[in-house]
């Protein structure tokens, strides 16, 4: 589809025409001759604007204060800093007001479970976490950092991180697979006394939430007398039925393939179920597979809220739901 | 010392005068008492200009594009930022045009060498470490990021760095103490292909030397064919007299308390002195030891090149050398 149409130049009765599209991984690439072939236009070249955004990161440290002067130098780095140096020594909580450390925050990830895409490695998950970065930096005034991590096994993951937390004022889990995520953001909660975030569970159960009290409002329904179906039991939806169950709804159902998915919200106090059964018997669902399409246009019933969160392709497109 | 005088603000009859004072740790704080005591002057409030310019930290992340609309929004992070993804997942070469590590150092400490201040811990050196990403932020546009570690033993802090490289372009590492941070500096050369500096070693030694062909030019000396002393052999002296060696200086003299350090050195081709066979014999002398006062007036000899280093507080300040 096309999203804007600007005439970059005209010389010589000629327009050099930069055209925007949106196209996705199934459009068709063979436009680019077929406007090559068209008897008055010849195509020039293309870009991606995707990736011109991406070109070197997305993110970059500045300095709070401008260093123009010789004084501000020897204040911010030898001789001035030194005596903040011996000052936090003297007092370690001094640290809060004389550095950054309460507003920045480690994003982390081992890149196994990154947006619905899986497991694709640390680095290529590095522009999500840049790109949470620049959402910090430039939504809510924090600073960011991300850290990349090799490692898969939960209790190594741990110690690196407890090896670093220390100029970090929170810890900001991203993208880690279930169920390796539950068990090294608890011990990080233990050892470490500051906040531990999981994004994918606590970020997402928030989120839904919100939109699920909302929704209920507006169809004039109650949330916590509801039935909320929770398909798909990785970390964001295991998240989702702690935080519906902490909010005080009854009965909420559960659905994945995973046998200790299933077991696991047991203990939380939800039901284990199944796709079908839970379109069938919920008021509101909640999907968060990674599976475009999972959900069947013909299981829809009128009335039902349903939240299909997966990314970028979703569970079901709310256009075929309607139908 | 007074810096400025500032007329504030007058009111009936009244100023309010801002001071600002070079103050030291021994300066007479019963100056404020002595300034209320006079017949027409009261004292208000004082402030710390170097605290003030810490407080809340020296350096922040920002996003490198603003997200001001929700295009901007969908490029950098969901949908479009899986594209990204998949392309460095295929190619991590790739990764080097879209993320920011090639522009990103992570400035490493664990605080055991801090200044010359020694082993105050990695939380009271934070103050440096911010200090010189603010460096590196504003004179060269580079991101730093400074990371704490608690370890101290080399093959754990190895590890610890290791584990979390990748979202690095290269290692900084800042305020290692001796010997332990030679060890760690070879080991992390071995196992990443990127570039790792130690700074009080390659820093202060590049720095060094620069300053001595410009010294040694300036006196119409040969630098390879003079006599050097470098009298303190912790990271930052080893380093200067590796780096002096390999400029071609031929007798390096070198000076410590510690018998492995004067060992050290004589397997980079140079000999061990002591201080005061150095001020008598070398024509160059570096000093590093962090000791106030350490070179007395009376070793100064007239032509003699002399780098007092230690910060910071010299080893001799430059009015008593020349007298």
């Amino acid at each position: 589809t096309i999203q804007h149409l600007t005439a970059i130049r005209r010389v010589e009765g000629k327009t050099l025409w930069e055209i925007t599209l949106e196209m996705d991984e199934q459009a068709d690439r063979s436009l680019y001759t077929r406007i090559d072939q068209l008897p008055n236009a010849r195509f020039i070249g293309k870009s991606d604007r995707v990736f011109n955004r991406h070109r070197g990161g997305k993110i970059r440290t500045v300095a709070s204060l401008p260093i123009n002067t010789l004084q501000t130098l020897r204040d911010i780095y030898t001789p001035g800093v030194a005596r903040v140096c011996l000052a936090i020594q003297q007092d370690p909580q001094l640290a809060h007001e004389y550095t950054s450390i309460d507003s920045t925050v480690a994003v982390i990830t081992n890149g196994t479970a990154v947006l619905g895409l899986g497991n694709i490695g640390p680095l290529a998950g590095l522009p999500v976490m840049e790109g949470k970065a620049a959402l910090f930096a430039d939504l809510v005034g924090l600073s960011a950092v991300p850290i990349l991590l090799e490692q898969t096994q939960p209790e190594k993951v741990v110690e690196l991180i407890c090896g670093i937390h220390l100029s970090f004022g929170a810890i900001q889990l991203e993208d880690f697979a279930a169920p390796e995520c539950f068990a090294i953001e608890s011990r990080l909660r233990e050892r470490l006394a500051k906040p531990v975030l999981h994004d994918d569970q606590h970020g997402t159960a928030v989120v839904a939430l919100a939109a699920l009290i909302n929704a209920a409002r507006r169809a004039r329904r109650s949330l916590p007398e509801s039935t909320v179906g929770q398909i798909g039991l990785g970390a964001a939806g295991t998240g989702i039925v702690r935080l519906l169950r902490a909010y005080g709804v009854n009965r909420v159902l559960g659905a994945d393939r995973n046998p200790q998915a299933l077991a696991r919200i047991k203990t939380l106090g939800a039901e284990a179920s199944t796709p079908e059964s839970i379109m069938r018997d919920a008021d509101i669902v909640v999907a968060t597979t990674g599976v475009k399409g999972l959900i069947r246009p013909e299981w829809i019933r009128p009335g039902q809220v349903i939240l299909a969160l997966s990314n970028p392709d979703p569970e079901i497109e709310p256009n075929l739901a309607r139908e």
